[in-house]
């Protein structure tokens, strides 16, 4: 969103909250069902709500399945009108379950909400949103049941926002009319390590945005990294929890309203692909890249190797979904440039050691690479910055790796 | 639509179609594509191409049945917009699968094509459409895909237009542009009956606007007797076929320039349910209506006789799927009415004859009588207007009486 966004404030109203809901708190018509007491409860407390949904289950991949037997290169416009159906559903099947228990609600897709993106379909951006619909709304006391992930840009196209869209348009909502956010999911909050990785990590009750922003950079998935940066900017204080609600969860806050974690925890992005292109003169180096990216693969690093006076190496990663796309232009390549090699790894992990603490770096470098040797480790490439330490190694070694890093760096 | 509803026509644009393409014509990925060709190979012949879509198969009724797991009685707004992603979805399809040959083409949703409603959700009426956008797109050259059935109110609620939504939706954009509207259904054209119920019926290639609408009304599902009134009032040209193409199918036409049919064929409604009321005050007549209507039971014909001074019956018909509505109804009403007498028939048919030869009444309701009784039909009541003689009759005599009338009225 932009800077100029002003914020919405009326004083005489209740106290708003944005709660945002899933695809596995959506996943069935039980699952919604459930969610929609727990709407109506946190409503019987007195406080207006904006519900976000995503859209039930795996439907998002299911309709992309589908486009797969049309085209192989769909139409970037077309897949957003046929993905914007599935948030649809979710916000008219939850808003009948909530009336269907007495309360009053109303569902809204993104363009009824007012949001407006900019950007290219299947990866826009809320630009703005226009309030008037969803206050006129909440002043009618009302539960607002928001569609997710999708937005109308100034063409009148429907758009999405890309993964972890829903996220983002919760976050967009709760900035716009200066209220908490409640991001419902399925675990219970932030960890040291993704739960579902390593049963054993221990939960944070709070962390910093910029915590928060480092972790899901390096692929923790618990909130989507521009939702975390957005929040950020627009200081909406955020709580993640489990939509059960037994379990207290991992509230996000301001740095200076925090302390710090000198080790946040451990964030792991799996089922990558490395791909190394060497021989490449200077001149070639964007068409390589290009390469890749026109075909729609998505790299999640790029580095590149002065190998001598003339000669290049490309150091490209990706992950396992593009793998046959990858392979074909690969294929493209060699016959296009002469003299290429191309060496490729697949099965990677990306591990990466997170936390402020990592600004005296000297000492946890040389504690992790001990750690890792003396475990019999083996990692590919390491690279460092001020917040994070990351390695590829092999998927295998996975829980070997994590769990000596968690009793060294007591996680 | 508006009486006022002004057409669109420049004169240098080239010649316009309107096509409509039913649920079967889309009921799979693999009859999209073949649906796609065929538009491609209209485009082809240098025309402009509006088509217009419903959802795939069955996808409202199974939409439907998931909101039944919710309520009994959800929100038409929250149905409307449930079902409206139907279409949604395959105009998507339709535009990715004409673009995957290679054209150029692009989807519009109700809103998206400017289709505005009033009246209330799942049974609007399109009151306008703001035709700009389509406009500007067939200058393109452009094949514009449109969602049938649905639209948008002056609240920016989405609606649907009931029954036959997309016929209309076709005929009203044919109407906006002042150009042909082509039907692409199951059966090849209009037929005398139904031939899917009597298949050795006679195909019209020609019929009036007149005719089309009396069937329709009648039960004729060939096309939906909202949109043969609408192509009446703007003297829309209609074509009915199957969307294969290998037959030519029905055309519809102002009166002054068909050969009326003195005979149009024999509409039939099945699955009815007769309920006979009696023994109620005139107080109580407008209740026993309500009642039923208010629990959303369809009903295709009220009659009131009065018994005596005080006492009025009342004869209700409609359809086997409101069976259990119309039980518990009977229920409450008699809970509420003491000395309300009820008698209820099933599996009955509505089996009308219909054409402007009907004028000269007495001589066809004569030979239909005779026809009847020579060979053991057993009708129930029977009402005549200037275009149609209608009775019913058991369910399991329907064959017996449609062979019987066809030879004799020679359909």
């Amino acid at each position: 969103m932009q800077e100029s966004m002003s914020n919405v404030y009326n004083a005489k109203m209740p106290e708003i909250v944005v709660q945002k809901y899933g695809g596995t708190s959506v996943g069935s018509i039980d699952r919604i069902k459930e969610i929609a007491k727990k709407i109506i409860s946190s409503r019987e407390t007195g406080k207006l709500i904006i519900v976000v949904v995503s859209a039930m289950g795996n439907t998002t991949n299911k309709l992309l399945d589908i486009t797969k037997q049309i085209s192989n290169n769909p139409s970037k416009r077309e897949i957003d009108a046929l993905l914007t159906t599935g948030e649809q559903q979710s916000i008219a099947l939850l808003t009948m379950a909530i009336q269907e228990y007495g309360h009053s609600a109303i569902s809204l897709t993104g363009f009824q909400a007012g949001i407006n993106t900019v950007g290219d379909n299947c990866n826009s951006r809320i630009f703005e949103i226009n309030y008037d619909k969803i206050y006129e709304l909440l002043q009618q006391y009302k539960i607002v049941v928001v569609a997710g992930f999708q937005g109308i840009n100034d063409l009148g196209d429907l758009t999405t926002l890309g993964r972890g869209g829903s996220d983002t348009t919760a976050v967009a909502l709760a900035a716009k009319f200066s209220c908490p956010c409640e991001i419902y999911t399925d675990v219970n909050g932030v960890y040291t390590i993704d739960p579902n990785i390593f049963p054993s990590a221990r939960k944070h009750e709070v962390i910093s945005y910029d915590e928060m922003i480092e972790m899901a950079k390096l692929g923790a998935k618990v909130l989507d990294k521009r939702a975390a940066a957005l929040a950020k900017k627009f200081d909406v204080p955020i709580y993640i929890a489990k939509s059960d609600g037994t379990e207290v969860g991992t509230f996000i806050r301001r740095r200076d309203l925090v302390e710090e974690n000198s080790i946040v925890g451990i964030a792991l992005r799996q089922d990558l692909i490395s791909i190394k292109l060497s021989n490449i003169t200077a001149d070639e180096v964007l068409n390589v890249i290009d390469g890749f990216e026109g075909m729609g693969v998505e790299l999640i690093s790029v580095h590149t190797v002065l190998e001598d006076d003339e000669k290049i190496s490309v150091f490209l990663t990706s992950t396992k979904e593009y793998t046959s796309i990858i392979e074909k232009v690969e294929d493209k390549l060699k016959k296009r440039l002469k003299g290429l090699k191309i060496k490729s790894n697949s099965n990677l992990t990306q591990l990466s050691v997170v936390g402020d603490g990592l600004k005296n770096q000297a000492e946890v470098f040389t504690k992790i690479f001990k750690t890792l040797r003396d475990n019999d480790i083996n990692y590919k490439t390491i690279t460092s910055t001020d917040t994070n330490i990351t390695f590829y190694i092999k998927e295998q070694e996975n829980y070997k790796a994590i769990n000596s890093l968690v009793r060294e760096f007591n996680l």
